[in-house]
């Protein structure tokens, strides 16, 4: 998917809302539990239910190659059902040598033609490069996490005076553009937004904070958002697990509305 | 597999070769590739000719993944293959918040029972912990690798002096102990496994670096062995692709028996 369409998509439906899948065995309602299709059964609902309030979905990868073989199938299911209209993700944090990147992008962009993939950026640009081959892909590299271990390394200050999250950024976007590189911005301090976007003010930033995770939508907006929108703000948790009775999928579509609604104020 | 044990490994082979199974269709010989089975009849074939000479595999996850549905199978398989004698890595690189960390570690340590994974260190501590929490397996945390792109980030100067990848070793290395946690070190400095010896003394390093990527094995082992040797020194296409012909398990055979033996001089 181009920019273009992926702005046009947010501008229609007054929504930079993506749905993740990180879909949980233990947390699913207990009536699919017991369904050996169950899983991609809830992920088809959840789908279904949340499309027309959001314009992509991230699959998180953990979750399903867990299940081994029958995870990977659910994984390319799931996958399959999603809309054309919707950007999707490959929540993966991929990254490697050259020629195993260039497996991991072969992966995620041919075998599950996914529109987007997570990379992990601390093994530099031989790293990256392979993904950002791909016409009309994008590449997502982590930038700022939001986890207590982000202060470990990403923020740990270099010579220059620079943490190392603003040197990725800095670097890392010389590699692509921002029509095919975009990143991994966690939501829970806002002042990191606004300095983020003074670093990157034109790429699209992935903020998975949002939700269970603990970030306020309207400060990830105030700081996020650019002419183009510019955000993909994503609820996992919060959707997918809104309930977990039989009513499942209207809870889910409530929630995702709910968020919808407030971003269009703010777009 | 614990630390006693790899070590007794070790000490009875007078080996401390792994071989990575990187296996790729398009270099795998012509009478395998027509073969519905060949890639799982190749590794297999590699297997038995290399179990005498090595102490460790490498499945690096990429190349299976690749595959799709398919190719999750065959690394399935190829696990299975593998003598319970020897220490087995999934070379995923993996790593993200802790519940989907958990997810990664519950694939490479229940469902594919490896002993060990190769984990990205970008996202820190909670990251990590997850895969630490697993009795006598073990968690191989990527410290400063090989390729050109290790310049970009892994060798910043921090503010203090050290460099990053001295303060992922550092830092890291508080979380696990040596009987539980490795590193990835590339090979191609010498003087930089020296130094780095000098950070962590005690702990295994899996050096990727020998072989096709041009690392010299005497170097390598000259400042990397300690009392346990503690040292896995990988080599995958140089061992996989020694010969193209059908005679390539003999092939593969002679090479790594040739750097066994050149190992056990060093040991």
């Amino acid at each position: 998917m181009t920019r273009h369409e992926l702005v046009q998509q947010i501008k229609q439906k007054g929504s930079y809302l993506c749905v993740g899948l990180d879909t949980d065995i233990d947390k699913i309602p207990t009536h699919l539990r017991q369904d050996p299709n169950g899983i991609l059964l809830f992920n088809k609902a959840i789908i279904d239910a949340t499309k027309d309030h959001c314009v992509a979905y991230k699959i998180n990868t953990a979750f399903y190659e867990s299940m081994g073989v029958k995870g990977w199938h659910i994984m390319e299911e799931t996958l399959h059902h999603i809309p054309d209209t919707h950007f999707t993700i490959a929540d993966a944090k991929r990254g490697d040598i050259g020629n195993t990147s260039a497996q991991y992008a072969r992966t995620f962009f041919e075998i599950l033609p996914f529109d987007a993939v997570t990379v992990a950026p601390y093994m530099g640009e031989d790293s990256v490069r392979p993904f950002l081959a791909y016409a009309d892909k994008w590449t997502i590299v982590l930038g700022l996490t939001s986890n207590a271990g982000s202060f470990d390394f990403q923020r740990q200050i270099l010579q220059d005076g620079r943490m190392l999250y603003e040197q990725v950024l800095q670097t890392t976007s010389t590699w692509g553009t921002p029509n095919n590189l975009m990143f991994v911005v966690g939501a829970t301090r806002a002042s990191d937004l606004e300095h983020i976007r003074s670093i990157i003010p034109d790429h699209f930033l992935l903020v998975p904070g949002v939700g269970a995770q603990g970030g306020s939508l309207s400060e990830v907006s105030k700081f996020g958002l650019n002419a183009d929108a510019g955000l993909l703000v994503n609820a996992s948790r919060a959707v997918q697990y809104a309930s977990t009775g039989t009513d499942f999928a209207e809870a889910a579509s409530a929630v995702a509305m709910s968020y919808a609604r407030e971003m269009q104020t703010f777009l």
